[in-house]
């Protein structure tokens, strides 16, 4: 991230381009440095680290579709240490909402966890309750002191001074026709658009198809994956396009724009589930548990693949109906 | 079923519907005696079970339906030792049936059973199939002996009896008008029609609704019910509409004879599935089976509520189509 290979930063008058660009970068890198100071004041913690990872996904996202307009190497170092702070300052919050996912589906599930007979269902899910509880909240301090220590690392430091400088004087190469940015964004929309031609839209179209707990749980992370790179790829795609927006001082597309988003929801929910379930997997793996918790945290799994195949379901649709 | 309070068998003259309602009866009697040859001569036995339970729940069906045309004392007597012999007949081949829907679902989720390593899915797959295999195998061969015991008692040679004269010579009530089957069926239709708009249809139509496993197993049975009144419904009114084709010697609405017929599937589908969901429960409360079996058993009934759900949803389209 060493500064000294920089261009010249563009004048208002040679590029709109890269002039919306830095102003996108200012607006976020004066975010990232915001949940900085909310952090340092000891403000309230996940509001904090939520606008820090805002922010930091939004700069690496805008660097990552508009990269010929940066200067490259300055530009890729950052984003790699972005990506890194925003899954440091993250993991806390991902096992937050994940054990309220599993305590939400248990309670769905098997109703209000109930002190009865050993051997009723509704024990089988109070233990597998407390498990989760249990394996969840070591993993969120765990979470929790990895955020902390980067935070305080010389690394995390460095990050904020380039984020610093980005936000005065953001490193962009010279553009040369102010429509690099469409141009730009479109290259991210066809990535978008491959990547959901790759998913098996026809078989997720059918509801109650079955796909996603089939197979063995094995296959449960094999058939995720390109899913998860299209739900990547649409938040890309929703920040290129906030890119575009700054360039012209309002919603362009609004229409797409609420269909990145709203795809991108769907998707958000389908990792989520898949998360979920695979935490409910791994607590049936812990030696010496009950039958009825293992019972329940099978049930719990399936459940949670058939959010997966709802949210891919609900993709579809959506996708869909905009095409 | 003493025959002696019987009325005087009607005149081809003076009814059609009675001529109708009596040929039906003569052929489904003919057929129900056709599976006990077939099956005292050593036929094949699930074939001849098929023909005597077929047959007796149309005789008992037409009898329900088209009560008030018939010797009512007589017809209500016969409609219980039917509806008994069907039971007993078809127990074996439910048990069967079952083992080989959760053999399948048990390979669509967890593949080829394996033997692997103890802990791995496969494992617990394995067992839980093996588990199932042997307390539904067990089942059956209760059921088996249970039916061939059903077969060979002076009960059911007393029932045949009364089939043999029901074939030769229905004990109808005489019938003043041809249109009183219309009315007798479009009474069913109407209480059909009712059951049906007791349904929660509204949510069953939302795919991925999640109903058919929420609050907890218990609640399976009690959420069930109105559909399993529903799925009986449908049958009697289809055997109805097939007393009323016979009356006209043609398929008097074809599109209602198919609805009915697929409706009905459907809610065939929701039966099996509920009761393998419910074997799988069972199954996971034997005392001292591994956690990785519980497991499994927890994904099985999981997934099967999920296929009632589906059904559900199934139906809910097909009903709707249709209206």
């Amino acid at each position: 991230m060493a500064q000294q290979h920089r261009e010249p930063l563009l004048t208002v008058a040679d590029a709109s381009a890269g002039e919306a660009l830095a102003r996108y970068l200012h607006q976020q890198a004066t975010e990232f440095l915001r949940g900085l100071r909310l952090h340092a004041d000891g403000g309230e913690a996940a509001g904090a680290a939520g606008l820090l990872r805002s922010a930091a996904r939004r700069i690496a996202g805008a660097l990552e579709v508009y990269r010929p307009l940066t200067d490259t190497g300055w530009a890729d170092a950052l984003r790699d240490e972005l990506a890194w702070a925003a899954e440091a300052l993250g993991r806390e919050y991902v096992c937050e909402a994940r054990l309220a996912r599993l305590r939400g589906a248990l309670h769905r599930l098997f109703g209000a966890p109930a002190a009865g007979v050993p051997g009723t269902p509704g024990v089988g899910a109070a233990r597998a309750g407390a498990l989760l509880e249990r394996q969840l909240t070591l993993a969120r301090n765990r979470a929790h002191s990895t955020a902390l220590q980067a935070l305080g690392s010389a690394r995390f430091h460095a990050l904020a001074d380039a984020v610093a400088l980005l936000s005065a004087d953001p490193p962009l190469a010279p553009s040369t026709r102010p429509d690099d940015l469409t141009a730009l964004a479109a290259r991210t929309h066809r990535l978008l658009l491959d990547a959901v031609g790759a998913l098996p839209l026809s078989v997720a179209g059918l509801p109650y198809n079955a796909e996603a707990l089939a197979h063995g749980p094995d296959a449960d992370g094999r058939q995720d994956v390109p899913w998860h790179r299209v739900r990547s790829l649409l938040r890309l795609r929703r920040y290129a396009q906030e890119v575009l927006d700054e360039q012209h001082r309002a919603e362009v597309e609004p229409a797409l724009s609420v269909r990145l988003l709203t795809a991108g929801q769907a998707l958000d929910r389908h990792r989520d589930a898949a998360g979920a379930a695979a935490a409910a997997a791994a607590a049936a793996r812990t030696p010496r548990i009950a039958p009825a918790t293992a019972y329940a945290l099978g049930v719990l799994h399936a459940d949670q693949r058939h959010e997966v195949e709802a949210a891919r379901f609900a993709f579809g649709r959506i996708w869909q109906r905009a095409s």
